[in-house]
């Protein structure tokens, strides 16, 4: 069985972007009995960057319910709040004392920071830069070697932590014995892009995101506002240069996007297409939507699914960490 | 009530300058009923530099049974494992994220470390220097804040590290509420500085040590060992120049110091005024000697003490993490 492991960071609201390109694949995907999913809310990890408790806490309920709405199997896969599992500090601090100063000095995320202050004139090229920031792939490589994951799909910008976990978890195995698996990075060129309101990425940077979990009045406000070209009704359009098209083929079956296709090329007004594209979205979440909605007025169930994710996580984690303490010398007096 | 908190690292094995200069103090300033004493093995801390498990595991047991056999009143004091106080690496993550890099750049034990590297003209200045050297004032910090110590005694070369615990914890209380007490820094001047058998300051590093927990006669062998010059028996000698009266200093009561003032004047020979010391020191340490023997076979006991100190830790720490947790915006989803 291979274990494969997902963090979710927990500072945004879920928008179709984050459905179409991660959740709803990762939920499939841990339909496969092949594989033992492990996915978490990266809440230590939002603490990083995002200094606003109530958009944590807020961030964290949110995508929560909206993973248990779209239907993820809570008892197949093991699903937890990442700070549940006391654990994972615990193991981040036994491997800071085994990761190399140099290596963190070599992370993309940080170097970035630093060309940024340097570009900007600043004198202290590490000026605003938290230790948070410096050391967070310790901290993923904790979340990775702690249920000794095979598999860490990531995108291309990720690949890096993956590296680093494996060469902390193999400085650790060479000084204390073999204890960590060397986890897969598993990168997803396929990864379904959505465009946003704008045709950029539909991205929270941008501000051009369509929220998941909309009213279907909401939802059809938005689209509404996708940005198209100015040809009229009647006059034939072309689907590769439509955002509209675009959306509408990734959530669409291959007849329903042939049709589309037909009905471009017979000049469908634009406010046509776009309905047809908010019944296809709306079609597709409006079973979630109540599940999801029905999650956040009452939380308790979400609280409940957490604590027994945490408690099977725990399972294995609170053996595991006794064991890995054992090694280094940390052990009952006996 | 004054808090104070004391971190024993347990890589070493404790020796007369060690009790002398630290242990002693400590166990008779707890007896103080002013002041609640915390005193904790610093295991975590002991990781940085130590890879070798026996000699932490071997560390922590000698340590903690010196303590316990010299009298540390365990119900009055919190005499604990820092690695049994979970919350530690937990609240350690919590500052990680509110602690500026540029703060942990200008440690001294970081500088210093590059410095040498630079010295031995490496490229790289940060060659051989782990994350757990760099970031261990965020460690520490977290021990001290943990318990909202109002005191920490330390040595001269660690006014930094307070220095930085306040700076962090301030910075914590600035964005998320009061929550952390400003810890004052306690620098003992007068601490005595026993001289080794080469009369260097008594230290692991020099080799010179006189381990606490000799057999008789191995303590008398090594006072016979102690550097004198080569005056004869029956000649003056001077005790401001002699290591042996140094020591005997030390351990004796005034009387004992005038005594042996005029015994120097009236020639003692060397071989006597050692087996004086002998006699003086061998005095005081002969029935907690035979409680830490005691201890040594009987680890379960030592364990049982360890076992009541985090309980008594962890009573403070666990809901007090759980507040500080809540304020940053991880809390229960209801």
């Amino acid at each position: 069985m291979t274990t494969v492991l997902t963090g979710i960071t927990t500072t945004g609201t879920p928008h179709l972007g984050n459905y179409l390109g991660a959740i709803k694949p990762a939920i499939e995907k841990s339909k496969d009995s092949t594989f033992k999913s492990f996915f978490f809310l990266a809440d230590l990890h939002a603490l990083i960057k995002c200094w606003e408790p109530e958009r944590v806490a807020q961030s964290t309920k949110e995508i929560a319910a909206t993973w248990l709405a779209l239907g993820l199997d809570t008892d197949k896969a093991v699903f937890y709040r990442q700070s549940d599992i006391v654990e994972i500090p615990e193991l981040t601090w036994l491997l800071t004392c085994m990761t190399s100063k140099g290596l963190m000095n070599r992370a993309h995320a940080y170097k970035a920071q630093v060309a940024d202050n340097i570009e900007q004139g600043e004198s202290d090229p590490d000026k605003g830069i938290t230790m948070g920031l410096f050391s967070y792939p310790i901290l993923m490589a904790a979340d990775i070697l702690m249920f000794n994951a095979d598999e860490v799909p990531v995108g291309k910008d990720q690949t890096q932590h993956l590296e680093m976990a494996r060469d902390i978890g193999a400085r650790f195995n060479h000084h204390f014995g073999t204890h960590f698996v060397m986890p897969k990075t598993i990168v997803d060129d396929k990864v379904s892009v959505l465009p946003g309101l704008d045709g950029r990425k539909m991205s929270k940077s941008y501000q051009n995101t369509i929220p998941l979990w909309l009213t279907e009045k909401q939802l059809r406000k938005h689209i509404m506002k996708i940005k198209t070209n100015s040809l009229e009704p009647g006059e034939p359009k072309d689907p590769s240069d439509s955002h509209v098209f675009d959306i509408y083929q990734a959530f669409a079956t291959q007849s329903q996007v042939d049709e589309m296709i037909t009905a471009y090329e017979n000049g469908i007004a634009w406010g046509e297409a776009k309905q047809l594209l908010f019944e296809l979205i709306n079609k597709e979440l409006a079973e979630p939507r109540e599940k999801y909605n029905e999650l956040i007025i009452n939380p308790v169930i979400i609280e409940r699914e957490l604590k027994k994710g945490a408690d099977k996580a725990r399972s294995f984690a609170q053996p595991f960490l006794k064991r890995l303490k054992e090694a280094v010398g940390i052990r009952p007096i006996v």
